[in-house]
């Protein structure tokens, strides 16, 4: 069995126009045996921070040796610069505006170098259009065996938002925020199951929002008898509030970047 | 020319969310040369009877041996049996709740088993995203050679939901549904040309709805002359009403599950 | 590095359906070496004229020997003919309506065939799915080597619409168009670079609409200091309005199809 080069793309690009078709004949114009995986080209548009939540959310399932193209890049054509980050495991290829901030946070980099190499780029580069003339053909020579360090001088330490993890104080209630909101009206926040260390089963777990507090801890969405909000860890070890078959979302009154209240106990 | 292995995707995932490319990433993580063809992934949230529609609609385009991955499954992590489907011509992967209903009925099962082989799951298994962690494994390993009855124990009956296409009884209108509408506003009723028989090109098929009764069947969208609603059997064989360059669900005022009434002549 | 064959789609068929999925199974029934990518699947309903727009914006950056198909299609299962199309660099399959306008005015036909052979369609041809049943059989049959000249007589002419990009008359304003409005809010307008020859870059360009008129020019969106639309010239070289992390759309009024006036100073 032949492994084949996979390159993975997260965008705020959307489907309706032909942006992302574009980056993927500008790859395989230079690497024709690629395989594309989307993860996401609905990242709101600009938003960097949405765009690292998502990444952060999906990069983990794919095989070593994938490449990670996320674009979300409001700076596009500016002095901010391109990187190719290489971890343990995987490699990424992004504007340098911190939209690596959850990868870096759970995989440090072994390497950072900035994109700058002429001809590993498009012959003429759009100032509007990194991502087809600088973004993807960076994927389509990694692909084809191009070393980090050939595509320019050592980046230095990648920018890094402020997306640090909640980390939970028993003594008190600590702000945390909704990191994302899914298709099912699924809230995720932003903690994970690791920084709540033994108090993420203890049963006295809770979560206050401006809708109510939530204080029921299920294993999978079917395990809820009624109607009533709950928690859980997502899939990826995310403290995640939920209704059976219904939008916590809704039912909460929480969106995106909305500010909870973790406590133990009470 | 190689046959490489072609998997299907159905499921009420979105394409917002990276669950879709989570479930690719674990499957070529397993099977690195697999070829994926999304079918859709925008069944309603949780809708079990719209996913069998539209898996029905959509899996029968396909070569022998295409692995169909079908997820709806408001039941994740609960007792709900997962299952390997083998029909004559395909391989079908699918919580066994009734959402391979459409297909089972038309092309009888030769095979069904229980997906429980923990070595053919992934290490670890989240107990709200099987289809990550079950399901596309499972085509991973069925696309290597992987037997169905390597998976678990015969899994007897798959369920089935009461789905059963509509007869025409001649003597007196007879009920139908609305099974689907289309990006176009075309309707989809759940009844087939077979079923209907003779009286499937009679000049005498009409279909009553609230908004008015239909009497017009043309071959082709292009074939109607002015903006009434007409009927045509649709690419799959099924009842549709359709508007020419218009939507017929406005038009008439459906949507899907809305009752509708055959009748032969008058 | 072996070059497999690229088929890329673009049509009106939305992701919701099962329409575009039936396409790419029944052409790798055919070939099923193919690698298909969606140039873009939301182009609205019945509307030729955004699609021709939307083809012509993002064919160009693929390999040569790409196999492009378009499906908008009003007529389809009418007279009206399909065909195949080949360019200097490419290949083209799509009904016969002016869908390949913009394609054909940069790219001349060095032959166009009618797509009448019955054995290199489906052997049951759906009349109101050609997308399935001729197109996606079309472009496999190509990939595998079929000649444009096997598949039926020469087309002469290819149908095309009247989308002829705006030149720029100096003495007088110049009514153009709004061709695209794309996920950003950004405004494509009907006019290139090129078709403004020196007064591309002359600073006395000005393109005035019913909500303002814009006098300058930026070369990418980060250079735009505050809120006000500028000028820009997109990444296939046509004429943009954009709003700086904004929607130039919203702040001008602007949608599909609407006219705007280009003059030269003042």
């Amino acid at each position: 069995m032949k492994a084949l080069p996979l390159v993975t793309l997260t965008t705020d690009f959307g489907l309706r126009d032909t942006f992302v078709g574009e980056m993927k004949g500008a790859a395989l114009d230079i690497a024709p045996e690629l395989t594309f995986v989307d993860l996401t080209h609905e990242v709101p548009p600009h938003d960097v921070r949405a765009g690292a939540a998502l990444l952060g959310r999906g990069y983990a399932a794919f095989p070593p040796g994938t490449i990670h193209v996320a674009v979300v890049d409001p700076g596009v054509g500016t002095a901010r610069r391109g990187i190719v980050v290489r971890t343990a495991r995987h490699f990424f290829v992004a504007p340098d505006n911190g939209l690596l901030t959850r990868v870096l946070q759970r995989d440090p980099p072994q390497c950072a170098h900035v994109l700058v190499e002429p001809h590993l780029r498009r012959e003429s580069v759009s100032s509007t259009f990194e991502g087809r003339d600088v973004f993807a053909p960076a994927a389509a020579w990694l692909a084809r065996g191009t070393r980090p360090e050939d595509f320019g001088p050592a980046a230095g330490e990648p920018v890094l938002l402020s997306l640090g993890e909640t980390r939970l104080d028993p003594a008190r209630e600590s702000p945390t925020r909704v990191l994302l909101v899914d298709r099912f009206g699924n809230v995720t926040l932003d903690v994970t199951r690791e920084a709540l260390g033994p108090f993420a089963h203890s049963g006295r777990l809770r979560v206050r929002t401006a809708g109510g507090t939530v204080s029921t801890l299920h294993r999978t969405y079917g395990d809820a008898a009624g109607p009533d909000p709950f928690m859980l860890f997502d899939s990826a070890g995310y403290l995640e509030l939920a209704v059976r078959e219904g939008r916590a979302d809704r039912a909460l009154g929480l969106a995106v970047g909305d500010r909870v209240w973790l406590r133990v106990g009470g």
